[in-house]
């Protein structure tokens, strides 16, 4: 069984709802059988990476809050967060992510890619490091065991792994994605947002109980098939 | 929708069976909406590039029967071949795939798999042209629109695409296919051998009308989501 989460890396219901969906794997009795791939979602398409640009600034610009619907907002999803151990500073930055999403493709091919989420999340959410930095970027993605060389080689290039990031968001538009978190189960079943740990624990189960592949036409009489000990002729 | 289809290029049913399926896929109605990905499958796992031996030495060795046999077995191949428009020429020759599976796996990467699957299966059974041997696959791939030199230096490196060649290798064993061709749709239903252009039609249609992704939860509630007009907040 495999679970595609198509995500962002400043989307606080991404780093919320991955902490759910893991609870929700933990309780699923074929949780061994499941693998997991993290796939890009840009929530501003294109933005470039920027410096020292605050959450807090960019939600009053942007949506017109004040400063106490700012407060609310943020003690909302402070709690979600807290609810799952996780820590939400409100004074983290903001940044365009496609430079990180090409990181984390770099990652997965590497193996190391859920490791380098979770430090990356971390990061930009707990400890509002300026995840927009080359510096910062490297430091992190060493942390979760990649080589800082090869992480520079690819922040440096910027159609490195450009074409993973596209291909990754072209998907999301075709699945329907329209918002992160987007989770995908066997190309089958979708969960959006990150919901409660059983909505999940119930979509694996769901995907299980609907079994796999459905044989439409087994080989036989009218489709031959060769195999490693011969080539049937019917 | 997606169809893989894992296939190799010395299989006579694949090569029957991809005309086939082309036609089955020209019949039905949402042909404009499938992506065709083929994937790597050897049917003589990890045996090595070998030249000058034909196939009809290899099936007597290998299966012991005898040159009356061998003649029925081509004749109804050949007759299946020709009733799709298909050449097929009893003297051709037998070769290791993995190589060829990892140039494959190159010109997709530059959008030219379909074309050079076609040009393999052409030289190989329609030609009966050694497709063992350097000169004659870098020829055929520069026909089929790669460049030379790439397709030189992938083949003279073992490792470039042999990781994806295993992978797809091992989601064909994954997913059951005990032998090619195996056509999947959508990772939900399968076609095992070369059917009938009409089986395919129907699986397509099927695949259709079992519609895209089923909804488990939507984002709401309980579960937030994050676009890029706005992180909502339960």
């Amino acid at each position: 069984m495999r679970v595609e989460i198509w995500s962002d890396v400043v989307c606080p219901w991404c780093y919320i709802g991955k902490a759910r969906f893991e609870k929700g794997l933990a309780a699923f009795a074929g949780r061994d059988g499941v693998e997991v791939v993290h796939r890009s979602f840009e929530l501003a398409a294109g933005a470039p990476r920027e410096a020292g640009k605050s959450v807090a600034e960019e939600l009053k610009a942007k949506y017109g809050v004040d400063d106490a619907q700012l407060r609310a907002m943020e003690e909302r999803v402070g709690a979600a967060a807290a609810a799952e151990g996780l820590g939400m500073r409100h004074d983290r930055f903001s940044t365009g992510t496609f430079d990180l999403h090409r990181v984390l493709h770099l990652a997965r091919e590497r193996g190391l890619q859920d490791r380098l989420l979770d430090a990356l999340y971390e990061a930009n959410f707990a400890q509002a490091r300026p995840i927009s930095e080359d510096d910062t970027i490297v430091d992190i993605a060493a942390g979760a065991g990649l080589d800082a060389d090869e992480v520079r080689t690819v922040l440096a290039d910027d159609t490195a792994y450009a074409d993973a990031v596209r291909a990754d968001e072209k998907e999301a538009a075709e699945l329907g994605a329209t918002g992160v978190p987007f989770f995908v189960i066997d190309r089958r079943f979708a969960v959006s947002g990150g919901q409660p740990a059983q909505v999940f624990t119930q979509a694996l189960e769901q995907a299980a109980a609907a079994g796999g592949l459905q044989t439409v036409a087994a080989a036989g009489d009218d489709g031959a098939v060769c195999t490693d000990d011969a080539c049937d002729v019917p």
